[in-house]
């Protein structure tokens, strides 16, 4: 309850929010500053059956050092939170919170999936026809191997079918030309996995004009160049707001609508929202979180990384 | 002439234009097919003084392999081209043909000057306040050294200060945040090159959410996320065009306005021109060589890099 600019009243009023709209039994866990919370006028309106308040004293600045905070802060609330999840107290985990100290988290505390070599964030990309695409790593892996590469293409299709239903999601390599053979040397030695990997539809390259099309659902490249493709989208609809653009398509970069990323290959559901979440965000981060549950999507992933090959 | 999907109607409109808005004492030296450019209706406007049309019976075409079509096709506009630029017949070469082709006649044909480690290709980033910025390295680089991130850096600037005319540039680097440190590792190693470098106004990393806009006018990256940035860019501007948005901001994202992309750190003005070229980029193309010649830009690079300690 306490990350993000505008906490801990948003996160309130993206719970009641999304109480609102779902008649589901998910039952939230609320950590954070106990008193600030029941001080939101909003915790009037959620039904008290359907949340606990778990009190944490401290929290993790924005601009803290992600180790060091989560190490000394035990009683931040992303610290517990992360100690709640692994205890198997909760089953999924979503905080708006220091993304360093989430991602850093998710990696130590509930660690990857077996076969999984590295967990990886994806982020949705809104295309004109409608759809999501998925494009990752965004930031998790700055460096990467072609096998990294390989495997966030098997999360990211398992995430395409499961949680953004499309059958037989369509894998693109983020590239800077479209023929095989093209690249960096990384992408390069990647192309050859992707290729033979039987657990993917992989169609090929993709160019970064091909990023806001429909081409393929799944856009793979290491985390440095989807970041800061990712932070350039976002600005596309900054950009559009200022200049007054009232338009149905670009209204869809705004990254709130899709609430959070998910960190992909690690044991339970983690959400990672933006700094600057709204109600709104808050409740579709919920509503995620839930989708990876009921779809069982981590043990999707598990199975298919238990299969030797990968 | 001959390159461009639109060739050679497009490139002879394109001279025609630039002849209309100039009256400077430029000769152009159309490499081409001469029956076809003959046959266009708008090389009648053009004075016959202003021009000489150089026969070239071979065209290398958009998908052929660049290395091996510019040893074979030695009668094609790209290959005579580059022989008169490095015969000294001509003083800048512009072409919107093949795209490899172009970037290795200039690597190897007019050679790279001395102390540059890897020549590099910048492209415009259009931002809100009515600017240019300079991203590079946008694709002739896919993979780098900190040493070439820091050099892109002084030939960026020294084009942003004398062709952008922005007195002092501030460059920044691109990366994944804010913070020194942050980073993949060749970021991380060409931070303290680029903070040491007293050839350049270094201000720090900026994210992808600053391509747009003005906090720095020169951003330097490796190729492969440059690149991506690019095409990215400019489908926004496709993606504005399709869905009927007509924004003043917006339309300087048409990446025809501003021509071609330059090649820099090479002894001689080359242009590289966007294959979908029509006569505004062409008549573009014209001037940025134009000023590169009149600001003697390579004769500046060739003097900073001519300094012991780059």
């Amino acid at each position: 309850m306490m990350g993000g600019d505008f906490a801990p009243l948003e996160a309130v009023k993206g719970v009641d929010a999304f109480f609102k709209e779902n008649k589901n039994d998910v039952h939230l866990i609320l950590i954070g500053d106990e008193e600030k919370i029941k001080s939101i006028a909003d915790i009037g309106n959620i039904p008290v059956e359907k949340y606990s308040i778990v009190h944490a004293p401290e929290v993790i600045e924005m601009h803290e050092h992600p180790t060091k905070a989560l190490k000394e802060k035990q009683q931040s609330s992303i610290a517990i939170g992360f100690h709640l999840l692994a205890g198997g107290k909760t089953d999924a985990f979503i905080s708006a919170g220091n993304t360093g100290a989430m991602m850093v988290g998710a990696l130590f505390s509930i660690k990857a999936i077996e076969g999984v070599l590295r967990p990886t964030i994806g982020a949705y990309m809104p295309r004109e026809n409608g759809s999501l695409g998925l494009l990752l790593d965004v930031g998790l892996n700055a460096d990467c191997k072609p096998e990294n590469l390989n495997q966030f293409a098997i999360l990211g299709a398992l995430y395409a079918e499961h949680i953004l239903k499309i059958p037989r999601p369509k894998v693109g390599l983020v590239n800077l030309g479209e023929e095989e053979g093209k690249g960096n040397l990384l992408a390069q030695a990647a192309y050859p996995f992707l290729k033979e990997n039987s657990h993917i539809n992989f169609v090929g390259n993709i160019e970064g004009r091909d990023i806001l099309l429909d081409k393929t659902d799944v856009m793979v490249c290491e985390g440095f160049t989807g970041n800061v493709v990712l932070k350039m989208a976002e600005s596309i609809y900054d950009i559009t707001q200022r200049r007054n653009i009232k338009d149905e398509h670009f209204d869809r970069f705004n990254f709130e609508s899709y609430g959070g990323v998910p960190v992909l290959g690690v044991a339970k559901p983690v959400i990672i929202g933006h700094g600057i979440s709204h109600s709104t965000a808050f409740k579709n981060m919920i509503h995620i979180a839930c989708r990876m549950m009921e779809t069982d999507l981590t043990g999707k992933i598990k199975e298919k990384f238990s299969a030797q090959e990968i």
